[in-house]
């Protein structure tokens, strides 16, 4: 079987000090309100920053499948602006925004074109698999320093 | 055949200015990380602040279903604080904090016990079909006044 | 605190061989075609069965913390006759049809009153921790046994 | 701004008469047992279909918003075979099977390399916004005709 470029899933890329993560809009990211119910945002940007992982070089399923703890979310700060419908394509625009020792702080945007639908801060934790906090390991911080260091 | 009382779905109820609702996790709240997926919080928020509507007197799919409008999330601030597993019995404390003219700020915890899993404030606006921001009814807003009166 | 009946979550009850599971459709369940998305339907199948297993005494979830495997969905076959809307009253009704050394099969029902909207046949293999089929414990045959032998 | 190509959303294609869709599994779509949940599967069929409809020129959502029916799953027959991971890539090979007046009926399956993960069987029922059988406009059954006639 030849393989084809639409065998192998999409990936975002970094642009500068930013992540663009790109999608479409299904049937079940919408509500009865015929827009995108307003948890499946979190989904979104869930896949936006697993993705921008991989692209500084951390495989975060790998770790968490190795037993040495895994990010979670702590806090969500997320508003919404305007709504998005079935089959638009969406463009989820992460930065790092903050480095701590055991955490990330991450702002996330969700466009549509030019127009700004969400508007996230998102801190990600790192724990051990008992759930405490846990220093990120000093590779992935100086990945982290270097991403933000770059101009967009 | 015989009605039972389990063949009515759960409601929840009000205590004073609080309202209660309580839920089991089940398999499809989580993820791979053994814990509830944190973008189904919003759920279960949803889920209890559309009950709470309901037991102060407002029908909110019939109000949405009429073409009258809805309320839409227009910020969600949430903590994290414990993860919960499957099979979990949890209880969604939900209190109206403030009343604004088109708009509502909920203060909703996510208890195990006496546990607090989440922490969050939610900001629902009442829309036009249209997507503007809209006075809520008079009589809404007396209902909501009422409750946030009552005394736990 | 005075505990409140609504304090604790809903739970399914056995009438005669049959299980019972009511359920309120939340904006959640539905998509922008204004009905219960089609892969929602699972999910409350899912509660439904967990329920009824735990009704004959099986906490599924517990043998599946334990690390003595679980129950993986092998086969569903599911007909959509009507749709639901966001604020419908459901009831699923599940009845086990076939009991087998490693798997069950349950004939499932969502039903709107007296109208069925979904009518679905599911295989449930009882799988090891690496996902190979394992015979069912010999209680667990006895109180599956005893279910289907009772009378409506 | 510069255009990237991972600003524009992941689009599957058609090879010969067979529709290619890959994914990549994220945390929303797993649950406590660490696999993805089986409902999930039922998204990733839809979005297939979706795109498989767009690659023939069909634009569903379009149809449905522009009030002149839409499509809805009317049978879904899915063998879940091997269980997919976070991380895991996925591929999913829609063929069209049969082509009756009012509805289709889709062979999927979801494939990891060569290894066949699920197998579904999915009627898809061509209906006015009242929800009655309509027949499929007379242009997409000839683009329908003509898909199933190409050889893979």
């Amino acid at each position: 079987m030849t393989a084809h470029h639409f065998d192998t899933p999409y990936r975002g890329g970094l642009v500068g000090n930013e992540h663009h993560f790109a999608l479409t809009v299904y049937f079940e990211d919408t509500d009865t309100a015929q827009i995108v119910y307003y948890a499946n945002y979190l989904k979104f940007l869930d896949r936006a920053r697993t993705d921008m992982l991989e692209c500084v070089g951390i495989d975060h399923a790998a770790i968490h499948r190795a037993g040495n703890g895994a990010y979670a979310v702590a806090h969500v700060d997320i508003r919404y602006l305007r709504s998005a419908r079935v089959g638009d394509h969406l463009l989820v625009v992460s930065k790092l925004e903050q480095i701590r020792a055991a955490s990330l702080i991450i702002h996330q945007r969700v466009m549509r074109g030019a127009e700004l639908l969400a508007d996230a801060h998102v801190t990600a934790a790192f724990l051990t698999p008992e759930g405490r906090p846990q220093r990120q390991p000093r590779e992935w911080m100086e990945k982290y320093r270097a991403l933000i260091g770059q101009e967009a």
